[in-house]
């Protein structure tokens, strides 16, 4: 049977990116080495939307929130947490972690922070230090109006960070435009690579608010000396390099086709996948989808885990459960990085499949006619 | 012409864990992925000779030793950091950045540590919460007594924290009987794995100390955090897996030949190595080598890195440059990991060529004739 990988992450990685991947060892400290980070880095830039530096990271995406959060507030002070999920709880955990006051603002899963929100917390909590947001929350499928948050933020001297880890490049997210400080990513998302590599954007204001942070507990995430680093071409230590050098076949990829392209695509991806899931009959969990991820809620009488369980024994297909007290209760399909729309197609018939198996009442073929039609009309 | 990758550090991985890598992605939380994450701590049990439970970290080495010395250690509290080069540096600034109190003992570039040495530190800081060392100090080829210091160490409270990067597994390290509270290594160096991950063997002393240490300032390098975890076989944020699906294949390799028969591997390799680097009459630089590298001195009047250059551009050979003040003086070469005698020979072989070629008094051929012997004989 042929596997399908739908999860928001790990995603597919391209075949020649997995080949690269299994060249031979070289050193590190060379310039054929610093040439392969650099393109990588500018590619970075593309697509983040940036002018701003790129510091790279070896570790999980999260090791990229600590860099951002631990550099750029002092112990004592405040950071305000958008919390609309799992991954906007991180930045609250990693905060408490560090000695850093969270702030925490909050709605419901499947709800979205609103500007609002963002402008009273900083009205009452001037000397809040940082906002902390997801760009797409991952565990609900929701995206933030990052651009309306840059302005608020912008306008006072606290940094906006941004957990851009399932969301970069899978949605617009405009790093410059939208005024973000500390922008974050991981490899493993639309970035078509396997896990192990992160990166943050890092704008001037952040680079200031770093050197007055004198307090920062960190050293293998200190930022600042990344960049000086950096100044040379080279990490500070031994990066995953053989991951980077394959990285750069990915990001080649992405470059050629063009960061407001790629959106684009996702658009329509996103756009026809939830209306097929409609046609069907399933709600969209999220309020505000973003085009990373589709996130559905599981029919009434259906037993999502089962579904999920099915899907993947009897047709190959993994797609994600829900998290925490959502789990059983939604499915999660990414249509970002290495996956087109015959791959998504592909999804939408098996779960037509299991839902009828199930003996949920839906009409078996519409979800699928509904996607090939929508992606039609949107050529 | 063919390349020989002879740094202590990335090392070259064996080819059938490169094409591991090649393989597509898979979705890491599933049994699958945690019997692959058990099988490679089970393995490494076995390497670091413990039965410490040993923490996975997606990383460079130096993250495992933030790992270690900030759950360890509550900031303003003491730490003694023994330095004998660069890496031991390491220690000091780490402690620094977390704002705990390094109590440097530190020796010229080339000689160790001593026991003496540590026993008066402790006795002097007797509030000292740990004690940090290196097992090889990769940037002079030194070797530690850690089974000395482990005694000292463990009639005090104090934690043994070792940084065991770029020695474990390359030379006799027994965790356990050594009373080792914090071992830590990376992939690429004995492991025979690229960059990327990182592993800390946990002492019961440690978790009592971890628990202790309510101040501990970590999230993403939160050693109880991610023990949780392990409890379920899972890790507390996405890991490389693609690197531990691939380092089950060079654990195999090295557990299948069994830790003992590679330490006296490694003893014979290394003897022979400076044997035949003394018959063409040079100097071996550390007064107390390890067996993971040998480092020698560049015969005067000889340009140390017009030599490594040479023998990188003309015969494809990667060997070392000693660092700081000893660049273009010493030259180091590794015999751990995939490498084998045969690998060593032609080292010694494009070595011997160069140094003639720059018109050193060496009598041709000695070296390899030497390393052949003392092979023979050691057989």
């Amino acid at each position: 049977m042929k596997f399908r990988l739908l999860t928001p992450g790990p995603t597919p990685v391209p075949e020649e990116t997995l080949l690269e991947l299994a060249r031979p060892m070289v050193y590190h400290r060379t310039d054929e080495f610093r040439a392969m980070l650099a393109e990588v880095l500018a590619g970075l830039q593309h697509l983040f939307v940036t002018k701003n530096s790129i510091i790279p990271l070896t570790c999980s995406g999260t090791g990229s929130l600590e860099a951002a959060l631990v550099n750029a507030v002092p112990a004592g002070k405040k950071a305000i947490t958008l919390v609309a999920g799992k991954f906007g709880e991180r930045w609250t955990n990693i905060a408490k972690a560090f000695g850093i006051e969270p702030v925490v603002v909050s709605v419901p899963w499947g709800q979205a922070v609103t500007p609002e929100m963002v402008q009273n917390a900083l009205r009452e909590h001037p000397d809040a230090v940082a906002v902390c947001s997801t760009l797409s929350e991952t565990s609900t499928g929701i995206g933030h109006d990052i651009e309306a948050f840059g302005k608020i933020v912008a306008a006072t001297p606290a940094l906006l960070l941004v957990d851009g880890i399932s969301g970069l490049v899978a949605m617009e997210c405009r790093t410059d435009d939208w005024q973000i400080d500390l922008c974050c990513a991981g490899s493993q998302k639309a970035l078509m690579m396997p896990p192990g590599l992160a990166f943050v954007a890092v704008s001037d204001k952040a680079w200031k608010a770093f050197d007055a942070n004198k307090a920062a507990r960190a050293f293998y995430f200190d930022l600042k000396k990344a960049r000086k680093s950096l100044t040379t071409g080279d990490t500070p230590f031994t990066p995953a390099h053989t991951l980077i050098r394959a990285m750069r076949l990915s990001v080649r990829k992405l470059v050629a086709e063009g960061i407001e392209n790629i959106w684009r695509r996702q658009e329509r991806y996103a756009t026809a996948t939830r209306s097929a899931f409609i046609a069907l009959g399933l709600e969209i969990f999220p309020e505000r989808p973003n085009t990373a991820l589709t996130v559905v809620k599981v029919p009434a009488g259906i037993d999502g885990n089962k579904l999920l369980a099915t899907l993947e024994a009897k047709y190959g297909m993994k797609l994600a459960n829900g998290q925490e007290e959502f789990k059983g209760k939604i499915l999660r399909l990414t249509h970002m990085g290495y996956i087109d729309q015959f791959d998504i197609l592909a999804a939408i018939s098996g779960v037509e499949y299991v839902l009828a198996e199930m003996g949920a009442a839906i009409d078996l073929g519409s979800g699928v006619a509904t996607f090939q039609k929508a992606m039609a009309a949107e050529r």
